[in-house]
């Protein structure tokens, strides 16, 4: 982030800098570029590291890097540009965010980016879509950061939990916590969640729910609704001292193995030490392998990816077993688990039913239930 | 150990060394070593490795190693020895079971070792008073192992569960474990055990539970009881696949948190890559605090312990939650958790009552009920 002693130039020269109007993904990208989020990226990647990311997830110096974060353009936008200059980047409405040092200027090759990132080129994986739909232009080069927020407001942003890396590491030293395990999510936390939060929270000294706020596809859950399925279940299920909630405002991909990596980079950056990955972790459809996110860890080495991934498999209710099990802790017997599918859950709350409470706590239930129900309901 | 073709010569050479008969913690010790399982020991410490474990937890060359295994003679038996020459090694039923080379003699500096190791002189301390009677000479040395075997045969010796440390990391590459929990233990497995192992086997690949059976103090469960504990809970609730049992021959010392640091660098030795610690690990009475079992792993760096303690807290079932919870996963509410003493329980079981499902499996209990009931009976 530029100092605000700075903004006020930067503004007025932009006035006269040729302007690029990003996606909302890209908005989400600068976003977590200007807090640090994505450290050691300092802008938008250029040729020699999207090339070297896609090919071997690293960067050109070889730090691990799985995903490329690129500023895609179309052509006239990119007719407007040079290499050497500067551009100023705006939000769809309007708000200058950011001005960005164009160093490079290279086709999008959108044929090495899609199968190597997501590992098919299917349009129906909604990571490759938005892929496709760019520009065939990228731009490469360090931003300056203006701000992070459009004028236009936005009632989802979470500010009182949008804390960036610097302050979570600030509040982990404040709380004396050396060992903090990070909970990616962007579904509501069930009982299947709680219980991987809490087993990670076990063994450390405390626990990040550090939820997904930035672009998803149409069809997740509202991050607002989310956001208060997060405060119920810790009001009521979690210890306070133990546990923080704070949003993450990168966008989707659906990228699966890779964005799995990214996420755990991304959570070091946070300063967590610990990092849960479960099945199928940021997958969508059938496209990744059950366990292909957590393999895809064995590919590093400690040293380089410095959070220690906590590798869960699907979890549930036994009545034998009286808790909540997985396969590798409890022997399976058929028909002895409450197992539900989301659709049938979906179905369940949208005639405001709670779903069982080995499945679901009622107060999330009924979070849930509110939701569901208007959202059933004719416009 | 020796290998078979030296043994016959060591034997025949040992009909005429002076003779050292050992204590039941000596033997233990002795197994210890000859399995491997206190590697980088290769026999009984000398003084500069006493001094430098008593006053830095560490050998003298640098190596962390929080308790000296001594070999403690009696002025009678230390007249009979001499530096360079050899001793023979005798279990209290006359079995041969080593040749020592004998290195050193020196006077046992139960001064400095008892307060340094146990954090306290009270003989009322079980490991405490277990040094103030041993002799007042020390013998150092490395040692030909024979054989680990009394000839008296022992009926709690668990042959098939006794698995040396090579066998151990033999038996997890053929069943693709790289990371592995051991849990100690010397008491049977209730609930709140089986959900720490639990936690620690969500997050590895799978779980090694591992009782001592050595020597311990008259009150503690007896060690036969015990395995058919672990053997009735693993069958009925833990994963085959996931699950080993196996023995570890170590003596108890109830020496708390250094003791906590031998049981890892043995686990260490043994295979695994985590190590449950509990609560006033390896404790007794008072005498330390709830966590300074869990602290002390502080005063080592990851490449001198490569084993990752894990951090418990005390468990028990809560009600509001209904599943089992910590300090760290549940807020708690007056009443709402179910938690008994060990001395009401015994009762319980001594009048052959199981104890609530939420506190031991029914299947444990039974065994339980069946030892107290027995040794409640009047002989």
């Amino acid at each position: 982030m530029v100092p605000e002693a700075d903004a006020q130039k930067l503004k007025d020269a932009a006035a006269s800098m040729p302007s690029i109007t990003m996606s909302a993904k890209q908005v989400c990208d600068l976003e977590m570029i200007g807090i640090g989020a994505f450290s050691p990226l300092e802008g938008f990647v250029g040729p020699d590291d999207f090339t070297s990311i896609c090919t071997n997830m690293r960067l050109s110096n070889g730090t691990p890097w799985p995903i490329p974060i690129t500023l895609a353009v179309d052509d006239a936008t990119k007719d407007a540009l040079a290499e050497g200059k500067q551009a100023a980047l705006h939000h769809p409405d309007g708000t200058l965010m950011a001005v960005i040092d164009v160093t490079s200027i290279y086709a999008h090759d959108k044929k090495l980016e899609i199968p190597n990132v997501f590992g098919t080129e299917d349009e129906a994986h909604p990571g490759v879509k938005a892929v496709v739909d760019e520009g065939d232009w990228l731009v490469g080069g360090p931003v300056h950061v203006i701000t992070t927020e459009a004028d236009s407001g936005d009632a989802e942003r979470f500010e009182s939990h949008r804390l960036p890396p610097a302050k979570t590491r600030e509040a982990f030293d404040k709380l004396g916590w050396s060992r903090v395990a990070a909970f990616q999510t962007r579904n509501p936390i069930h009982r299947a969640h709680e219980y991987l939060c809490k087993c990670a929270q076990e063994i450390c000294d405390g626990l990040l729910v550090h939820p997904l706020v930035g672009e998803t596809k149409p069809g997740d859950i509202p991050a607002d609704v989310r956001m208060k399925c997060y405060e119920t279940i810790i009001e009521h299920y979690f210890v306070d001292e133990r546990t923080m909630l704070s949003v993450m405002p990168a966008a989707m991909r659906y990228a699966g193995p890779r964005e799995a990596i990214l996420h755990a980079l991304i959570r070091q950056n946070y300063g967590a030490s610990h990092f849960i990955v479960g099945r199928d972790h940021a997958g969508v459809g059938d496209y990744y392998g059950t366990y292909d996110a957590q393999l895809i860890f064995d590919q590093f080495t400690r040293d380089e990816i410095m959070v220690e991934p906590l590798k869960f498999e699907h979890a549930a209710w036994s009545n034998r077993a009286q808790g909540m099990v997985s396969a590798k802790t409890f022997p399976k017997i058929q028909g002895d688990q409450i197992f539900l599918s989301g659709t049938k859950v979906r179905e369940m709350l949208a005639r405001g039913e709670r779903p069982p409470g080995e499945f679901s706590r009622p107060e999330v239930a009924d979070v849930l239930i509110e939701w569901a129900v208007n959202a059933a309901a004719p416009a």
